[in-house]
């Protein structure tokens, strides 16, 4: 093809609010030691890659076929380690899968959400819950979040009840500060939110398996508009396979089906993610290795000088330096060190990945070493 | 979790448009012969099962880590695809894909399309272009097309002069019917729709490997506003895979990368897509045996007394019944001979997939006898 290099995305007949627009990433530079997407540093054991290629060449045998537009084995599965873990049973019906959490969340959206309706989220918080809004035709609410990165409960139930939202979103724990909240500050926004109009209350738990508390999934239990998010990317060491699933009332399980694209998750997807799951205890045992060094990162930032943000999540908040500018200095030179952190412009804060015990020292020197520099 | 029957999908915060709606879905029974979704009816050869589960434990080993975002490898090698079959020569930077051609058109709806935005087809015409357009909050046009359903040029062209769509979408190899669009028919809707607003021409070929014309790819040159979209899951007997691609102008590339959700594409998917694409001549026959046994369907149905409509895909659509009445009673009547064909919904007519020679021929002495009987 000619290049036509004269032409360019504005010149398209694209919509007006997608006009001047770059797309969404973290920046992937080649570095040695990354520590910026939250990604597990554990690659699968190989018993297990050993079984999703099993498994894979199973599908894979019938591959011509559509696979299962509503992927029951998997959903059971999933619903089985909710139930196992989330202490509350949850039944296949309960449960919905797609690619990835963003899929799920885009799903929900298009459900209760979309052109004339809006959502909330508390910032600074997972990022993409305003850009999957934005790409459904959903109104962004930004809510309050206090200073040390809490939900202000009083604060947050005033946002609800003023701008009456259709959607909530709560992020526990939290992205990028990784502060769970509790669970009274679930219930008293849920009712706020019910009270205000009735709307969805989504909880995103992506990091939960890392957090000192239980997932709040018991909560769903009588409340039909309540929904719990998650993903098998970071604790099943699985970003790369891209799924997510939800817990709910089979009431709203069967609502995202009006919405999702048939045949929306693919025969490969759905054997390797099963896969996964027959190694749950393997994987549950690195979740652990990496807690203990995720507590580790929290204690010498500490002892080093830095302000952490209390974590239950893979990563870690760590600052203060002087507002963004401040920030982004140290991510660079923190980066001139060889380590990968992510600047998510929180101002005066970055935030740190819990890598394997070799990634976290060498971020400690990093850190260490451009501590002395400013104390110099 | 406590089941609580009594709640509907109606009765939580759903949008209004959604109240009353059932889930997309073409009935899946469990019956002998299945000629319903326009499967390839060949699995995978052994050695590309093999091949797939090499790839795949390849990427498995490297799932923790994220996919490529881009896509790069699978969007170079469909790009020397499209290069070698389609007669015009297009780079990894014309071509997008994602789960599924309807995931591309989403893509492209969200772009395009969207809230205070329409999109035109000419129906009867694939299901997923209204409906996913209703997801995205794209207003629908219902187009008109002729009685031997090709498009009525001068018709089409009045229809986006009127309601000057911001979308059109033109399939060829149409679905059901089975017919090719001409090239020429496609400029002068190309022409109309610019003149119009400028709008996005969407030619929808996932049957084109079947169709004894060439693809309309080459159009897309110097046409930035032209886009084709593709699948694996016919020619490749891929329909479990969920990979969709399109070839356009680059810009038009950039442009749905403002709307995908990051990491759209799995490592796995893209693993299994490019291997499947290394056995392209393996599959490419199986779509020869395919072609002949669609054009035997044709003959065989026409000498036993059928209407056939001419087809350049891996179905027929065959009539007439006597309305919708009398197609659905057909429908019935095939189904009681083990054959599941589908019941598009198009009076008159029912669409039956090309099988293998033996699934072929179970359908063909099903509607054999069915002929007999209305004579009789």
């Amino acid at each position: 093809m000619t290049p036509n290099d004269t032409i360019r995305i504005d010149d398209l007949p694209i919509r007006d609010e997608l006009k001047g627009k770059s797309p969404y990433g973290a920046p992937q530079l080649d570095v040695p030691v990354q520590l910026n997407t939250n990604e597990n540093p554990y690659p699968l054991p190989e018993p297990l890659v050993a079984r999703i290629a099993e498994r894979v060449a199973e599908a894979a045998r019938g591959l011509n076929r559509y696979p299962d537009r509503d992927a029951v084995e998997l959903r059971t599965e999933l619903a089985r380690y909710l139930t196992r873990t989330g202490k509350h049973p949850v039944a296949a019906e309960n449960v919905w899968a797609a690619n990835g959490s963003n899929e799920v969340l885009q799903q929900l959206l298009q459900t209760f959400g979309g052109p004339g309706r809006t959502a909330i989220g508390f910032e600074p918080s997972y990022s993409m819950h305003a850009l999957i809004a934005r790409g459904t035709g959903t109104g962004w609410i930004s809510g309050p979040r206090d200073e040390d990165f809490t939900i202000d409960v009083a604060a947050a139930r005033r946002a609800i009840a003023e701008h009456r939202p259709d959607v909530v979103f709560i992020t526990s724990p939290n992205n990028p500060t990784g502060t769970a909240v509790e669970a009274d500050t679930v219930l008293a926004l849920y009712e706020a939110a019910q009270a205000a109009r009735p709307s969805l209350v989504v909880v995103d738990e992506a990091y939960v398996e890392f957090s000192h508390r239980d997932s709040l999934l018991p909560l769903i239990e009588g409340r039909p508009n309540l929904v719990v998010s998650r993903t098998m990317s970071k604790a099943f060491g699985a970003a790369g396979l891209r799924l997510g699933y939800l817990a709910a009332h089979r009431a709203v399980v069967d609502a995202v089906q009006l919405v999702r694209l048939p045949y929306h998750l693919s025969a490969v997807t759905q054997a390797t993610a099963l896969a996964a799951l027959e190694h749950t205890d393997t994987l549950l045992g690195y979740v652990e290795q990496l807690k203990a060094e995720r507590d580790r990162l929290v204690a010498e930032l500490r002892a080093i000088g830095y302000e952490v943000t209390e974590s239950d999540a893979n990563f870690v908040q760590f600052g203060r330096f002087d507002g963004a500018r401040g920030s982004h200095e140290a991510w660079q030179k923190i980066l001139d060190r060889g380590v990968l952190v992510r600047d998510n412009g929180v101002p005066g804060w970055l935030r740190v990945t819990a890598g394997t015990p070799e990634e976290n020292d060498a971020f400690l020197d990093a850190v260490r070493e451009l501590k002395k520099e400013q104390n110099a």
